[in-house]
């Protein structure tokens, strides 16, 4: 950004090989996390025929992994307040995918402190579930990592995606990652909750955990938030940087501006294995319909503004709640908060 | 993107420099492009009370340009059938600035083939305009180049925006450069028209232009389109490539998908000169008017199409005019389309 005018064979800056805006790394893994962020716009109320169409689609569009939604705890939640894909039983998974014979895995997220992990997940070999991804706040990292053997001691993939790291000192942050790098857990997410992350900023977060990663012999995975119309460019600055999965919703759905775009993620992607025309199709026939109904997320000024002030989105998500529409005077609200 | 995994050490990538996320050049420029860029999407009926107050937010926002509009000939197009800001006319610009005392300067685009500017544009000491802003395919560079020596011969800054150079051959954009190199222009633009960059490849682009600025003395500046979702990325991209000029437009108004948000920009900048809220407001108070009035641009699946495509936004444009939403369709026809 902004940088002092200088030459490039001053500065030492390269770039990135050309090679690789033709070529592609077959590492890269695509997950699709609709249901799971979406869910956080419609309080997880998706009809089975959306889903259905959804794993339909995600199987044309060579999606890697789908995630269906949270197992949250049904001690904590009440069911009757959400859709089932906040619980995302392994029956109601089963009803979709039945035995699911196909390339495409399965994956739903466990938050520390809200998940009965114990009793809630079973075997892998149980169930239809592939990959645990382990939610977790720097300050809960003991947590994550009992859930994270937990999930690999039933025989899961297991990530650990930290959460809200764009106001994390540095340090703290190599610290936990090599805490989880001596654990079992097979990836380690870098997540933008605030969407205030810029992609130079986002060069520099995958440098630390690429270093990690290699240490230890982990894979590195992108979540990013659209709060500045940032959520692609972070997600392909990520993969240029070596980062391997990649979280993308249909239209972008997900908490306030959402997230990295499957349609646009496809687009960019140069693996044959990933069309974009079925990602196309579904946002058309099922994705636009959602926001006729009424269904309410992307980007917009008050998202901006808790982006840019590197603040948890909530007061924008209010301001949205409550079909505000002065935005200027949130301006001076969200400013005046430290 | 896509790259082969590999250590940053044996690729020799380097990052840019971590004091350019703090530090500001400040040689940087912003130029709101509102009036000409969003005037493609109303026919550049704006009213004179959004004029003014857009004036007056650049002022308070720390803009450093204003592009009014156009110099369109009066004998090519039908002043009955356009707003004012199709010819921008100088006395109709002077209604708006006055003497225009302030540290904001006035800009003008004039196209080539589209401009009578032997008359049109008089001596810069007489009008109120600083900037002429010279816009050329590349098969039309000499027409140019004799546009820049008029304008220069006249007295004003004069910048060069070669449009539609995502397909361009390298060779020739080198020839170009080296062309417009050697008048008198001041401002080589890099034109994204279809939005089709991804910010990888413009960061070679701006290698590209940046060499000749170097050679010749000149400065380089980014007009960007939002097809991807990445004209804020690709802005911050260049300018991290040390590009200084930079286009934006308040709520990313402008043809097809749009551009770089002035909001995001000037969010962006650390150069305290620059002010957000400014923008805020305005988008506020005149750009969401905008929009409720019916005036449609931005973002959206079909313009995201013809950007993957790197194919030109008319037929997008025109399913947009059309109200269709039969997207896959749409689709469907412009993959077909060589």
């Amino acid at each position: 950004m902004q940088h002092f005018k200088r030459k490039r064979e001053e500065t030492g800056k390269k770039m990135k090989e050309i090679a690789s805006l033709i070529q592609y790394r077959p590492n890269v893994k695509v997950v699709d996390a609709t249901l799971r962020d979406g869910g956080l716009v419609n309080d997880f109320y998706f009809t089975d025929e959306f889903v259905k169409a959804l794993y339909l689609t995600n199987l044309r569009a060579g999606v890697d992994y789908m995630e269906f939604g949270y197992k949250a705890s049904s001690e904590m939640f009440d069911a009757d307040k959400f859709g089932k894909w906040k619980f995302s039983r392994d029956e109601d998974i089963r009803a979709i995918v039945g035995e699911n014979a196909t390339d495409l895995k399965i994956a739903v997220m466990a938050d520390v402190g809200r998940c009965d992990y114990k009793t809630d997940i079973i075997n892998r070999a149980d169930s239809p579930i592939d990959l645990i991804r382990v939610a977790t706040y720097l300050n809960t990292i003991p947590a994550a990592v009992e859930m994270i053997e937990d999930a690999a001691g039933k025989g899961y993939e297991v990530s650990c995606n930290i959460m809200a790291i764009s106001n994390t000192q540095e340090g703290d942050l190599k610290v936990a990652l090599d805490i989880l790098g001596q654990t079992s857990v097979d990836v380690l997410y870098i997540v933008d909750s605030y969407g205030a992350i810029y992609p130079e900023q986002m060069a520099r977060l995958a440098d630390i955990y690429m270093n990690a990663a290699v240490k230890y012999g982990k894979k590195v995975g992108v979540h990013a938030h659209n709060n500045q119309q940032l959520a692609f460019a972070n997600t392909i600055e990520a993969v240029g940087d070596g980062v391997d999965w990649l979280d993308a919703t249909y239209a972008s759905m997900g908490r306030g501006a959402g997230n990295c775009a499957m349609e646009l993620l496809l687009g960019f992607l140069r693996n044959p294995k990933y069309n974009v025309y079925p990602a196309i199709q579904f946002v058309d026939s099922y994705m636009n319909k959602l926001k006729a109904e009424g269904v309410v997320w992307g980007y917009d000024l008050q998202y901006l503004m808790t982006g840019l002030l590197n603040q948890h989105p909530r007061t924008a998500i209010q301001f949205t709640k409550e079909k505000r529409n002065d935005y200027a005077e949130f301006y001076r609200e969200v400013v005046a908060q430290d």
